[in-house]
């Protein structure tokens, strides 16, 4: 399929298959090593379902060799969950698939958005806005906290993680005239977490919090919903936002894109995203040595 | 006062005390022109009665000098609310007192962040997260839409401005899968306000909507809440958000942030806001004619 692609928008590419992964040090002197065995027709901006078998099947693949210590980390490219689904595959995404490959809950993998300058986690992620007060609580607060500050340590060679602590209401609430989630539930989970030896700090208001002086006194800020995280990512780490996973033993990273089927085969593609997911990656497995 | 914060931080600072504002016009070249007869003692870091005396007395100058056509427009520095209060002034702040000496609603003035690269508008301030879903109409996007599109098209010279309305729900809630005030209330304000010929759309999920690219096919940004507007003006704005005050018959502006009384009198403070603010009001008043 690749090569297809390749004759197809006339890019000089040339592609060596493989049996097994630990060809590839050798076979990428003289080109893309791919692993041979897995194939399907390209059509592209089109959910089929032999696409959605081939890029289940590649999943398959790379999670297994990274579980098993072959591969040093996974890339996953965005899939189409729809096409997924309607050959059988029964999870909400790829991230789910892979706590579960890896056995652990799913509330363990944390989403992690980094860029050049700026990392951020966003606590509740897919629900209405009007949910995200009632699902915030100290607890959750503290599990994720945990294990960004784990996964900075680990995977990103920071040994004392700064983690700056987002408010939910505009000024923090100011002084409770305008919510108390910050006194109830926010600030008692930052004490906690310092208490544990953790350095958490906040809760800073959110437009304060991505200010480049304030970016720089932290070395990840946890948001309390998808857009207080996602828009200073968007807006500030253009197409080379990465979405990394945290919390598995291994590591995972992803462009923070859709799947593109507007654009497919049209070489209107930015691989800006995909090529920092992939650098992040290598950067996160030396990182773990 | 100007003169002994001059004097104390070492300033060479021409003061030239003037009776009426019309004087300016010569006095200038000697140096700034001060309308002589407020004045009070500087203490700096701390809200005295005398210095809420003078803020007080010079905003009512100001405004009033404005409203009758002597002055060209308004730029209010931050003020100490408390002790504004503790002199009796009745108003919770600046822009409460401006609308009532404009004789017009509050709800007519529209705050507006806008620096070099971004135009953002929050539709709703200074309330608890939780409480925005229940406050958001149609009726209200659509009559703060309609000010913001008179003020681009008078004080910001946009003959057909472009207004880019944010979504509330991450994904724009995906199809109504995580909330439904996209389709409920967001889009049909969108679709009125287009029959009425403001060039608007949506509803645009928010980490989409202040990436380089999406800036580049909008005017201003209604957001829905005041870290959506306010986050990406910080992030992005460094130093040079400017607050300006649509919907009143003045032209008004302020630098985006506080009264700094931490740092004040210690020649510490970032004058760039303050300047931004001051361009844009001549700028504004510029575009007026």
């Amino acid at each position: 399929m690749l090569g297809h692609v390749a004759e197809m928008l006339g890019i000089d590419f040339p592609l060596v298959p493989i049996a097994e992964p630990d060809e590839a040090l050798f076979a990428s002197a003289a080109g893309l090593p791919v692993m041979a065995g897995l194939d399907a027709a390209w059509t592209p901006g089109a959910a089929t379902r032999d696409g959605a078998r081939l890029a289940l099947a590649s999943l398959q693949w790379a999670t297994r060799f990274t579980l098993s210590g072959i591969t040093s980390g996974l890339v996953t490219a965005p899939v189409a969950k729809s096409a997924l689904a309607a050959i059988g595959w029964d999870y909400p995404g790829q991230t789910e698939f892979l706590a579960d490959a890896c056995g652990q809950p799913y509330r363990d993998a944390v989403m992690m958005l980094a860029g050049p300058s700026l990392r951020t986690v966003p606590l509740t992620v897919h629900m209405a806005l009007a949910e995200v007060p009632a699902a915030l609580t100290s607890e959750l607060i503290m599990h994720k906290a945990r294990i960004v500050a784990a996964g900075l340590a680990r995977d990103c060679g920071i040994a004392a993680p700064r983690l700056a602590i987002a408010a939910l209401n505009p000024h923090a609430g100011e002084g409770g005239k305008f919510g108390d989630e910050e006194t109830r539930i926010i600030a008692p989970a930052i004490a906690a977490l310092r208490a544990e030896g953790i350095d958490a700090f906040g809760p800073v208001p959110g437009d304060a919090l991505f200010t480049p002086r304030m970016r720089a006194t932290y070395d990840a800020a946890l948001a309390m919903y998808h857009d207080q995280a996602l828009i200073p990512i968007k807006a500030l780490e253009v197409d080379e936002g990465v979405n990394v996973t945290l919390g598995l033993p291994i590591i995972r990273t992803s462009p923070d894109h859709g799947t593109g089927f507007d654009i497919a085969g049209k070489g209107l593609a930015d691989p800006g995203a995909m090529a920092a997911a992939i650098v992040m990656a290598a950067e996160m497995a030396a990182a773990r040595g």
